[in-house]
């Protein structure tokens, strides 16, 4: 969070700010991670997709909590009801769920038992860290930072869309049902982030809070980028695999026993 | 975190409880990290050191806020007069300074701008993250888990004098002022720590709590791991360097300009 020339002069204009947003994103999301052209172009093997589904769980079954941390800071039940979906595509109803069952579908699909999978056991100390970070900070920042931190859904379509082709392409168990996770996103991200978007164009009206906004859309991808780092370093060759993380053995499905059920 | 079968039991022993939590310390401790072993054989490249001082400043420069943290949910005074003294050893007087002084004197040693380490730019993501853990893990927990969290210090003497001794051994920036950081540990801990495990042992006179504050330390020797993850991660080859991370160019001393200064 470098103090940066912009912040003791004029603010940028709307468009030059967004454009100063999306250069974040061009520099430093996390499909610039050799992790996600790794496993979008079939180079993972199957303990290394699993490892990823297994971690990715966390970041998954924390942003709902995140989103309500929000809201437990909005005073505005116009802000409040824009932002609930949130909620409501991740956890869904009791019934058909939402987009964390989805994960639990891939995760089952990618032959993990669910179970073992929610249990949050074998997750890498430092997924749990980034993304514990993720959370506290929209949880304690201005409001400002917390949407702007939420920005890095400007650059989701089209991993997304990625990882549905690289899947399908690469992997047996990538199908519609196994990829609807992402399929729903497609569709859930963009009107979120225009709500997002909108929100911070029309809030950071000062060199200072744009320069907020962008050192919080900066965390975030610092967030993502960090846990792809920690598959990397434990599970990519050589690979150092933490004391008490996932080795690659637990929580598997035994398909047979499934099959005979 | 998982539930281990004697939450459910009797509590262990004082003196099988105190090997239960070594045990943690002989399994999980960072001088098992292979990075440790690079530092202290002489394997490290100046760049390698020089991240690893980097880094671990941040954790040094949040020890007493994390120990502030931990006084400021104190209701006992002659808990907090215990205390105490570990802000003291950090941060000395103005004249003197302490522990983080010290370290910015290995900074230096090392050809580091100790104005560029103590700016904390170019830390790596990974570090803050786990850093901020712990200190947010004090602010937040039970006072039994926050005080378990901090008997890594039963293994720090070891893991000290094995520094001192490699770092000399092998490193031309070694000598008795660029290692007095690790030398007064080797005093300082020892006392912190006897009152730590003491505190701990009389504490955790339930099951329930033994497996608590095992789950602390636990916690704490996975923060301290994953900080020498992220830096074998980025630094060590082939070595991916996170996006704004130090590249081993910035906040280097200009030794010449400091000679003839």
């Amino acid at each position: 969070m470098t103090k940066t020339s912009d912040s003791v002069d004029r603010p940028l204009g709307r468009e030059a700010f967004e454009a100063r947003l999306r250069a974040i994103g061009d520099e430093r999301y996390h499909d610039k991670h050799p992790f996600h052209a790794m496993l979008h172009n079939g180079g993972c093997t199957p303990m290394q997709v699993r490892a990823w589904v297994i971690n990715r769980y966390y970041y998954q079954s924390r942003i709902p909590m995140k989103d309500a941390a929000f809201m437990s800071r909005c005073a505005d039940p116009d802000l409040r009801r824009m932002w609930r979906s949130r909620i409501e595509d991740h956890d869904g109803g009791v019934e058909e769920g939402g987009g964390i069952r989805r994960w639990l579908k891939l995760a089952e699909a990618v032959g993990l038992d669910p179970h073992y999978v929610a249990s949050e056991r074998g997750i890498l100390p430092a997924t749990t860290f980034a993304v514990d970070a993720y959370v506290r900070f929209v949880r304690d920042m201005p409001l400002l930072d917390a949407v702007a931190s939420s920005l890095t859904e400007l650059f989701a379509p089209k991993i997304h869309s990625e990882r549905i082709e690289g899947l399908l392409k690469h992997y047996d168990f990538a199908n519609d049902a196994s990829l609807s996770y992402f399929r729903k996103r497609l569709t859930e991200a963009p009107k979120d982030v225009a709500f997002g978007l909108r929100y911070v164009l029309d809030t950071a009206t000062t060199a200072e809070r744009q320069a907020a906004a962008a050192a919080a859309l900066t965390f975030k991808t610092n967030v993502l980028w960090a846990q792809l780092d920690a598959l990397h370093s434990a599970y990519v060759e050589p690979g150092r695999i933490p004391p008490g993380a996932w080795n690659g053995t637990e929580g598997l499905l035994d398909v047979q026993a499934r099959d005979v059920a």
